[in-house]
């Protein structure tokens, strides 16, 4: 997560800018990474002098976001200084993706590691979306106790939704048949059942592709890679873009549905209601299809899949490449519409990479106008992990707890 | 243009904040408009106390940015002010479009106003890239005398070029048939002996449809639309990326090329090496070939083409419902992607709206996933202007002297 310096208006006082400074040195901490920290190194950071530092550091490890041990050596002049870590006990954030056949749920600690993760294949189309959340919310239930058991809080929940998410509902999830479905109050009623006896969590939602995207923003060793598209391949084909270290959620919070630009007008009905859509020739169900594997339950069509593909078959491999065609046509005109650093493929994609790539490739080197496209320029790549919506969801939930740990301290952790 | 209120770091001494504030009520009285800004209203609007602004005031007075004049009453309680206005005089910004078929070139005031506009239609495809910015130079000369009699000083140049446009280059213009041509400095040293004796202007480069973007967003009276997809059909189509107000440019420069989007991937040949383009199906060659009309010279192909829609001949009429049809296609896609508030369409577009706009509806309204779009929805409009890259350009350049009046004060204006 980038440091945004929020610049503060004359009118802020002197308790804003030590809560906007602790935030400041909180992630200095988080991002220096394992036992790296000092509170020189801090200092030199975030540009504040070394006795205001250790007077906030002081704070938050009162308050219990950080932790102190043993020393260090800062690999500069002077004399080593004692290493700080963000604490592995404390707040946490908790990331709900329900999707069309699992429900995954993470809960990440101040630094965003994953400490409780608990994913369950199960098919949630053709279930009322109150039964699929109100299941969700029992496996997440159940997550909260491992979570309790760590000494980690969560103090939020964000659901990661396979469609088109606005002010806390789902709008239209075509491929779960939902529309108008009011996510957010649906989960936190389920959540206050299955977890009860427990302070209420603030509930929000997003499109899990975006979600997935921040994940491999913030975890996914991009470097200097700031801008680009992610795509999931999923039951449907998610994407998000990522400008400049931030999410772009549009207008309507809609952008990002790449898996409904379309490849031929005249192309097979989606669910979407348009034809043609890239989902229909890059989505799970068109690529197991077109490899002639049944695809019913539970990933097993995606293994059997990539079984076949490593295996040689023809069939197999004809399809991944047919379907790496078409994912190329299409981003070769939102790489002519944005030119981004790269394109990064998540989801049944990510170990398909040897044969979808190609010829992917071969489409954007022919079609991208700038003729800065090359196989081996390396801006078409798989993303770190399959998709990690519900650890992106788990982190966006940490964002706002990073922003004013002073809002989220508590007394006591026990 | 937006008030960027750029964030001073702890180091940021006297003078510093000084010119920062200066700027800030630079810009403000210029976005009150005319006879509208007081000392008390810019105060209230930047949130200066009114003593503050008085001083700052009385130094762009001094230094020729601001004019005062007669007394105006602000609509609230207490006594009137003097009316501020931008002054008409002093710096300028030159903005030179050089484009397949015409040069303009405009020269703007500090409001942004165009106060100097020379375009000459001409042929620039043939001829060598260095005679054609010679010519511009040319041009750009012409329009600097006439700058001067108005007591107008152009600070900078802004050249509008239909391609990729990189580094002070030209990557690669396939309409015009230029590649790798150094632009900015060919243009430079052609000023040079085109308008002899004068103090040398910086010249930049930027893709003509960004500017056009840039123009619309700062005088299209836009309003609430921050975020936008720009088109503008010329011999090619150009495009553009708004979002929030800002340009996208990509991590080369080169986004915004949805000309270059492919509506079928075994379409005609495109001059940039793809087949299928979006411009092979809209731009102003297909348009003028699908309606029977030879398109040779100046505009007159275009002129003959809105004469004949108007008079209702079928076949120009469903030249243009095709092309229509074709753009709402891409768009439909481009909207899945971003969600921008509206779709602009500029150039020989603007004026065949009420032939282009329902195909291209009707098509974004069957494939924008969202459910959002509807021809009643006024997300699809006819820019403000035909094309108003010049215009871009040259207010480009002033965006420099708003940032930092005093680095552009003279001490007099003779």
């Amino acid at each position: 997560m980038k440091s945004n310096l929020t610049p503060l208006g004359p009118k802020a006082d002197k308790d804003t800018v030590r809560r906007s400074n602790l935030s400041l040195v909180l992630r200095a901490v988080r991002d220096e990474g394992e036992g790296e920290a000092t509170r020189a190194g801090v200092a030199a950071r975030v540009g504040l002098t070394r006795a205001a530092v250790s007077s906030l550091v002081e704070q938050l490890l009162e308050t219990g976001f950080l932790t102190e041990s043993g020393k260090t050596f800062s690999g500069q002049a002077g004399r080593p200084g004692t290493a700080l870590k963000t604490a592995r006990t404390g707040p946490a954030g908790l990331g709900v993706e329900v999707n069309i056949d699992y429900v995954s749920v993470c809960v990440v600690d101040l630094a965003g590691t994953g400490r409780v993760r608990l994913t369950e294949h199960l098919d949630n189309r053709g279930t009322p979306p109150d039964e699929v959340l109100a299941r969700a919310a029992r496996i997440a239930a159940r997550t909260l106790d491992s979570a309790r058991e760590q000494e980690l809080y969560p103090v939020g929940v964000a659901l990661a939704l396979p469609g088109l998410v606005s002010g806390g509902a789902v709008r239209q999830a075509p491929n779960l048949g939902w529309n108008q479905v009011p996510a957010e109050e649906l989960f936190a009623a389920a959540l206050a059942v299955e977890h009860p006896g427990h302070p209420e969590l603030p509930v929000r939602s997003e499109n899990e592709a975006n979600l997935a995207a921040l994940a491999e923003l913030w975890f996914g060793g991009l470097e200097r890679i700031r801008s680009f598209l992610y795509l999931t391949g999923e039951i449907g084909v998610g994407g998000a873009v990522v400008i400049d270290g931030e999410l772009l959620r549009g207008a309507h919070g809609f952008a990002g549905e790449i898996g409904h630009v379309v490849v031929d007008a005249r192309g097979p009905q989606c669910r979407c209601g348009s034809r043609g859509c890239l989902e229909q020739y890059a989505g799970q169900a068109a690529l197991l299809r077109a490899a002639g594997i049944d695809g019913g339950g539970g990933g097993l069509g995606v293994a059997e899949l990539e079984k076949r593909v490593r295996a040689g078959d023809e069939r197999a491999v004809g399809a991944v490449a047919e379907a790496g065609r078409m994912l190329g046509r299409v981003l070769s005109g939102a790489v002519n519409l944005l030119d981004p650093d790269a394109v990064v493929l998540g989801g049944i994609y990510r170990n398909l990479m040897p044969w979808l790539s190609p010829p992917a490739d071969e489409e954007l080197t022919g079609r991208v106008v700038s003729g800065l496209w090359s196989p081996r320029g390396g801006r078409l790549r798989a993303s770190s992990v399959a998709g990690d919506a519900a650890r992106g969801a788990a982190a966006l939930v940490m964002t706002d707890v990073l922003a004013d740990p002073v809002a989220y301290a508590r007394p006591a952790m026990a």
